[in-house]
């Protein structure tokens, strides 16, 4: 049966990537060898850290303005404690929009001093605060692009001259951007582009070296940049499926084609939850995800008969994550028009059910 | 054409390990979804990561000892700097036989004193040093079981009061220790294990809290124990790899089963190094290691025949590392006697040719 995927990551990824992610598990390149078994100093597969690494600056529109890219371990969860190390020397701002956000915010005071520009915290950060201002001194910014959990996003990056650093674990390649914005963008792989395991960090070079503490190796980003990302042995495969998504996502148009589907997978599913009297959405309307659509039913006694709907059209990771209940459906890249139809039509259904 | 993979790492990994592998990125346990794009917290990963902790645990003998099993991120290179960020109070001793021991004592130098009791650099680390001895007052004693690079191995541990921490990324599962010995055991998983992308690490529970300073949560054993190794998203496919690899050992018999056969492999090849006047081995004899066979030929002059010879003959990765030069037969596990045949037989036949 044919499945229709909204979980929330990991999640999703294009089948002819997955097709050809198995058929290297067996044979990579032709060389009757797996990709698993193969040295990472190799030929080949050097050309595939390189071809990733130089795909995402592409995509982002970067390419000739001082950026580089580093595929490497830890998730997000280990930026949150990378950025500081190699950016806090004093002070660092921090805009708190939702679990990951105040996750970074507890890793980075173990360093230093963390201003906490704004919060949503007052409303179950079902908003995007705005109207905040970052102090001058601040060594950086940061803040988190899209919130997974919570489903709002946010659309105006503020002005600033401090370093802008942003967690896009969840939307980037997404939406089209000024990435050059931005000094440092992180982002698990596990969303839009690959399997868990490895971190796309994009930096601007120029916004390192201002730290006066000794920084171990493994978290020093000067380190894996003078290794081209290999300072040690990346994750092999997880690097490898994140290429042939960025190669698929290239072949597809780029981010502004992308961005244009994505727009039409929103529209469908927040249409139908603002048109359909049995479902609220959750995140303020201007705030609203393009990637986590976040909703409820108006009335919990319609809950079993909506879950054998979903269930029975396919659909899987439906479920909303607990500090939000009800439902959220995550539409990342590699999700379907198609998909996001057939959850449209299960809550129609489902008014015609109960209306 | 069959692939005889010597390959130091990643390297060679069972066959029917790979095909189950490459069947689960298309459909993982019948779910119609991919192994790489269903949620971690999913009953369906949530299974793989329990069983894998399990059957590591289980191999090594460590059942109701007090020990726990985690597959974290980032190699046995973000060990080097866990391992004193949370044992190294004060002093830590380190044995120093290689590249990857050098590189844990430049870590723990970040954090605290490190006692070198003993090295091997003198002669381009080709033995391992005995007859040291460990500072009773130190909080732990670190050293690395094998040196993949010059092909040592140590063959019997000290016996010390305080926490032994031993690197074991290319032995693990290879050899019968009394792993209870040990306080803290780590590994890359991508040598006998599984694909590069996971650690194993392997703590008895008690040698923790004992230090002062606040340690960043993803760097925090203590953190990841708390969460069942589940803390942030675990790098799903290798995790899954590194538990099918294990159950294949299980289902072989055990270390006691693999041991024999690392045993074999390990004799056919030092003895046709011992007997072929055309090659000499570089690690001192005593020490030699069973998976990673280093030696050079007595005159350079055959080079270009004899790597003719084993290319003809399907071997893969026998280049040496640049350290030391020559050539390097690295035989986990997951190599076959008939592989270790095929390398005597191309040495064999070089001597015919060129005797």
């Amino acid at each position: 049966m044919k499945k229709h995927n909204f979980s929330a990551g990991p999640c999703v990824l294009p089948q002819e990537v997955l097709k050809k992610a198995s058929e290297a598990v067996i044979n990579f390149n032709g060389l009757d060898l797996s990709l698993i078994e193969i040295s990472h100093r190799s030929k080949d597969f050097i050309d595939v850290m390189e071809n990733a690494r130089s795909l995402a600056i592409e995509l982002l529109g970067l390419e000739g303005k001082g950026y580089k890219a580093l595929f490497l371990q830890g998730g997000a969860s280990l930026e949150f404690l990378m950025v500081p190390y190699n950016l806090l020397e004093k002070k660092a701002a921090y805009l708190n929009t939702g679990t990951w956000s105040s996750k970074a915010i507890k890793e980075a005071k173990v360093l230093g001093e963390v201003v906490e520009v704004a919060s949503s915290k007052d409303a179950n950060f079902n908003y995007i605060p705005k109207g905040y201002s970052i102090p001058a001194d601040a060594d950086y910014f940061h803040c988190t692009s899209n919130n997974t959990i919570f489903g709002t996003q946010i659309k105006d990056f503020p002005e600033t001259n401090v370093p802008l650093v942003c967690d896009m674990s969840s939307d980037i390649f997404s939406r089209q951007l000024d990435f050059s914005k931005f000094g440092l963008i992180y982002a698990g792989a596990q969303k839009n582009m690959g399997p868990a395991g490895t971190t796309l960090v994009v930096i601007k070079e120029d916004i390192l070296g201002k730290v006066s503490r000794s920084i171990p190796s493994m978290l020093d980003y000067k380190v894996h940049l003078d290794k081209d990302s290999m300072f040690n042995t990346p994750a092999v495969f997880a690097v490898y499926v994140s290429m042939l998504t960025l190669q698929w996502l290239k072949d597809l148009g780029g981010i502004a084609a992308i961005e244009k589907i994505n727009e039409e997978k929103a529209s469908l599913v927040y249409n139908e939850i603002d048109r359909n009297p049995l479902f609220k959405g959750f995140a303020a309307t201007e705030d609203r995800s393009s990637m986590n659509v976040t909703f409820n039913l108006t009335d919990e006694a319609h809950k079993e008969a909506f879950d054998a709907l979903w269930k029975g059209a396919g659909i899987n990771g439906l479920n909303g994550h607990r500090s939000v209940g009800g439902y959220r459906a995550s539409m990342y890249n590699a999700l379907s028009v198609e998909s996001a139809k057939v959850l449209v039509e299960t809550m129609q259904e489902l008014e015609k059910k109960v209306g």
